[in-house]
């Protein structure tokens, strides 16, 4: 895990370059040339997660060579968003209203739209060995007969294999649809880990990254959370003490701000007006601030004492100490202002799309 | 000067915050409160530009008192936009569609629309006794009678008392209104010079920023452009020998590259979809990139050899060295793949509104 040195816990932003296991992806062309041939599209949007933009040049050279090899129609102008893209939440509405064939890759849908092509680019990497591994930090079926599963988008093409494997160790294999922000059954996002709502005191989780089982862990408490990473080829037990101590220094920091900038992220799938309605209505000292990329250098000049993110929770958890303010989830907000004690703030998670 | 040193030539993105006068603005409050009250507007959206960012939360404050103190409405929501914006070009269109009221403030109107409310925030910083001093540097009446001069937003409050001095002097003083890009006859903008297109073989710059009078003198490379800038109380001669010489560097890099990036900038202002077009139809190796805030950052995942920018050219210029492949104007693209020859490169400038 050395070569992790340089992210910040969590950080699943790069992941994709820093694969042990090479991988090939299905781009799924065909379902592409079908649609830019039923709408004769003059235009092809592509969108890439930020680990696979390197191979946004050779996937338009192919979707054009296909037009030309099969004539699908007189010529198409491939353009590829330059803007960053972290999640399904995040769809370029600018570039997707402006093409004829819009495709997200690397992510499964979180609203199914006829704008919107989902290429999920799923991982071909074999989830069993690290499952086999995971057992050993598993307590045994005699013990606890039940067991909750969840991974992430990537992986969920194995999602049967991992469901049959732990079946056949003996376990009673829980697993839900957690609900409409997830496209499948079992899957978790960084933001959202209903699908663990499960009747089992432990879960494996089957996936790479730290925030996903940490998000998992500090939303399911009373569970024990396993993490099978099978990129990295690493068992590990959850453990959510650094993060809620690195929370509570925030929280505390906070709490002598007199100023707070609110936080209304514009993504599509980011938006929480109710949250922020809310807090501008409790403070008057709170001010709105509209953006889509959360960023240090955007929020630097203005002149608050603390921030609050509406937005992706992940910006405010993992990003949080590079701003130069503290930067609080809504949950953590109430806390640093007396509305709630302390010991009741929990990850935050967002529910439904837009 | 010496503050200025972290910052790159011709950077003006702080200069807001880094000026030795201090300076009062005007923020049209009353003209915004009769928006509120003739729209009975529910959400008010401001847009400050880099360097009056941290004014928002008291201008904010203002316009709440005044709908309260003045019953304008029953209640007023502020909305900030948090996005950059470095010029008219650059408007928070997000934020524009909704807000009841829209105000920009510190740029003049690229285009007049009903939608937006532009308050200039003019400089109250006095131009004459700089002139004064220009006057040294400028060749005198009975050499040059005539004399171009030109201004930015900022200052147009004073543009007749600068035409007024100059008369008095006795020289012809040669204004235009450029083209429909510019509010203001005498204006320039980064990306437009179209005032300075007089019957003058000198001109006078009024205005802070080195930016601004390279772009002058590149763009006008017969005329003498003497620079006063009244807000650091120092004239100068434009000199673009450096400028060309990094320019040229950049070229000359590019010369290479077997794989393009053309960006295409999404900015209201800022889209040029017929060079982007010219150049993919010019280069099958040359990939449409489109985004918004145009940053090294983002443009690290692309692997390609080259880019070229046919959005804001001091992101090109200024900005240039920091991205991780040469970054070159549209002009300068044609250069390198030799198009048309080297000596032919000029300043990028804009025309048209949007």
């Amino acid at each position: 895990m050395s070569q992790e040195s340089s992210y910040s816990e969590g950080d699943l932003r790069n992941t994709g370059m820093r694969l042990k296991h090479d991988r090939e992806w299905d781009y799924e062309l065909d379902r592409i040339a079908e649609a830019i041939e039923e709408r004769d599209a003059d235009t092809v949007g592509l969108q890439f997660p930020e680990g696979l933009k390197r191979r946004a040049p050779r996937v338009a050279d192919d979707i054009r060579e296909l037009v030309a090899e099969r004539d699908l129609t007189d010529d198409v102008r491939v353009l590829i968003s330059g803007q960053p893209c972290y999640g399904a939440c995040d769809l370029d509405t600018y570039l997707m209203k402006r093409s004829d064939v819009f495709v997200h890759f690397g992510h499964s849908p979180m609203k199914e739209t006829d704008k919107v092509i989902y290429v999920p680019l799923f991982s071909n990497v074999d989830v069993l060995p690290i499952i086999d591994e995971a057992l050993d930090e598993l307590a045994p079926p005699a013990e606890h007969g039940s067991i909750g599963l969840v991974t992430t988008a990537q992986h969920m093409n194995r999602f049967d294999e991992m469901c049959e494997t732990l079946s056949a160790e003996g376990y009673d294999v829980e697993t839900r649809r957690g609900d409409d922000r997830l496209t499948h059954e079992g899957q978790v996002l960084g933001c959202n880990y209903a699908s663990a709502d499960v009747d089992a005191a432990q879960v494996l989780y089957v996936g790479g990254g730290k925030f996903h089982p940490l998000g998992l862990a500090m939303e399911h408490p009373d569970k024990r959370v396993v993490i099978a990473d099978p990129v990295n080829n690493v068992v590990t037990v959850a453990d959510t003490e650094k993060f809620v101590k690195q929370r509570y220094a925030s929280v505390h920091k906070a709490m002598d701000a007199e100023t707070w900038g609110v936080i209304f992220c514009t993504k599509i799938g980011q938006g929480r007006w109710e949250e922020a309605d809310r807090i501008l209505d409790d403070n008057d000292d709170a001010y709105l601030i509209t953006l889509d990329e959360v960023t240090p250098d955007r929020l630097r000049n203005f002149d608050v004492d603390a921030f609050v993110n509406t937005g992706c929770p992940r910006i405010t958890t993992d990003d949080g100490p590079r701003f130069h303010k503290p930067m609080l989830t809504p949950g953590e907000y109430d806390a640093a202002v007396g509305n709630k004690p302390l010991s009741d703030i929990g990850f935050d998670t967002f529910h439904g799309t837009w």
